[in-house]
């Protein structure tokens, strides 16, 4: 089905846009009172993500109500490792909790590459979005980036250091390398499901990227979302590596089409670092949507001049945080939709 | 009194040193079991560092225990906003908590400038551990940065995000920068009164540099580090800005003689950017001593190598995690201290 507004794909392909495309992370979240009142008819978290009815109404809801360009599937990360064998649960104002966690050979043996299919509530959702959103806009697909599913599956939880997961890539490599590349073959799988459904573009989420050293990154990391970006084909992929600063040089050479850059990250040396050949996504601070309509004004607009006219998907530099005001994260897309250069 | 062991200090000064001298940040710390054992006589974290004999007592097991080639006075940076008159307690596995946080003018104006004499029990520390340690290794003082004081200050807990705190220098840049000079002002005082104890280096640490966009890092952090720095005359200064690798250039500018890096940062990229009249400080990953020997020897040494022979003190790029082997520490600082370039 053709498109009404192909904004991101044209932006993202590097073809002429007439202005700056946007969307969010988390757009399809707390942040909207809508969404709220969808999440209370779910039991709990993972209950919401596995109901594909649900998932999709609350994907749609953001391009109805922020007039973003693109909507992006509502999942989690860690839907992979769940369907690998490894199941979690989301504690109220904690985050994720892993009762079981790998830490040897033979945890290791007992999960299995996702085929995907285990994973029909997210395409089943897929395909609801699209029908409905029936050429609206692009929908987004997303999974996590091996490194990042690797330190839950690994710590059991969140962390400030994620040490328990570092002290495994220090202590044991090899079964490191063994449960990334377990990771990254069930990754692929998942990802082309999400194409098969549907899913129009993909973006790969490397949330604790930065907690590595350049060169653990390239090893642990990079390695494997290269080999995602090269099995991947067909649609458009953006890669998010959230604080690896580091690594800009290395993503410019990744078979993707977007990076996507935090707000710690200067524009114009991040532009030289991963050269002319990739969109750049970002990168407002999402504290700047706390600001009065004025600042948000100026500095979103300060943001788009740096990115320059083409090549460039607004977005913030991290997901919405949940206490922003519906009202200037409205305010945040219509300063981007009805700028000129 | 003439010191035995100087290194550090010819180091951070740029002058010729045999070897590469090291010390690691949290020395003093739950990595030893004999602080644990002095630990265990007080009745929490806050008695803990208000006790001058207890906290000069895990100030020096590391020096004899470790071989380290200074001693950092045990404390903790939130005893300013104590002394400012915002108390706080420090809460089991969690961290610390403030009852009360700075909202307003109001709250603001019930804050005081430190003189530093409320700090006494922190510089009847320093006076113990200079006694004890009768000129083995210097003995270095620290502060937290402002912004890191100002951010735990306003969020009133440890956060991922600091939302709250980031917040604030959204939304009233005025009461922050108010709050940051009081913060400052009080810094200064506290720091010149370790001095006049007997400090012999001075290390600010700002913990939370890295969650802010280099412009608002400018404007919010390094302008105050700037003004602690020019203030602070008598010995040298190594300011640690964790994760803040934007600020590497500008950094470079400042009226102190050392710069700490983490593990994220490039060696020689960071030398590049910082210039030449620094000494570099830092920078191993905490992990890398979960490793076996061997790895921890290869890596060290190539550590070593990156920075080269002269004006380097080396260190970890973060604080020791609780969880490691003594005998990883000591190998660590063993090779450091036997490595010959």
């Amino acid at each position: 089905m053709k498109l009404k507004n192909d904004l991101i794909l044209r932006a993202v392909r590097g073809e002429k846009t007439e202005r700056t495309p946007v969307w969010l992370m988390r757009q399809a979240g707390r942040v909207l009172p809508e969404y709220r009142k969808t999440r209370a008819k779910a039991k709990d978290f993972i209950s919401f993500v596995k109901n594909p009815e649900l998932a999709a109404e609350v994907s749609i809801q953001p391009v109805d109500i922020l007039g973003v360009d693109a909507a992006i599937i509502f999942s989690d990360i860690l839907v992979i490792p769940e369907a690998m064998g490894l199941p979690y649960k989301m504690i109220e104002e904690k985050g994720p909790y892993f009762e079981k966690t790998i830490r040897t050979e033979k945890d290791l043996a007992q999960l299995h590459v996702a085929s995907g299919e285990e994973l029909s509530y997210v395409t089943d959702a897929i395909r609801l979005v699209k029908k409905e959103l029936n050429g609206k806009v692009p929908l987004i697909g997303f999974s996590g980036a091996p490194w990042t599913l690797f330190a839950y599956m690994t710590e059991g939880s969140g962390s400030k250091t994620f040490s328990k997961a570092k002290k495994m890539l220090y202590t044991n490599p090899t079964l490191s390398h063994s449960l990334l590349q377990k990771i990254t073959d069930s990754t692929i799988n998942y990802l082309r499901s999400q194409i098969s459904a549907g899913a129009d573009l993909i973006q790969i989420f490397d949330s604790w990227a930065g907690i590595l050293s350049p060169e653990m990154y390239n090893e642990f990391s990079l390695k494997y979302i290269s080999k995602i970006c090269n099995a991947i084909t067909g649609v458009p992929k953006i890669v998010f590596a959230k604080d690896a600063f580091f690594a800009r040089k290395e993503m410019g050479d990744l078979s993707c089409e977007g990076i996507s850059l935090d707000w710690t990250m200067n524009i114009s040396e991040s532009r030289k670092l991963i050269g002319e050949t990739k969109t750049l996504q970002g990168n407002a601070d999402p504290c700047l949507l706390y600001a009065d309509f004025a600042t948000i004004k100026r500095e979103t607009e300060k943001m788009l001049r740096a990115f320059g006219p083409q090549r460039h998907i607004a977005n913030l530099g991290h997901g919405l945080y949940p206490d922003t005001e519906t009202e200037k994260v409205k305010f945040f897309v219509d300063t981007i939709k009805e700028f000129r250069f």
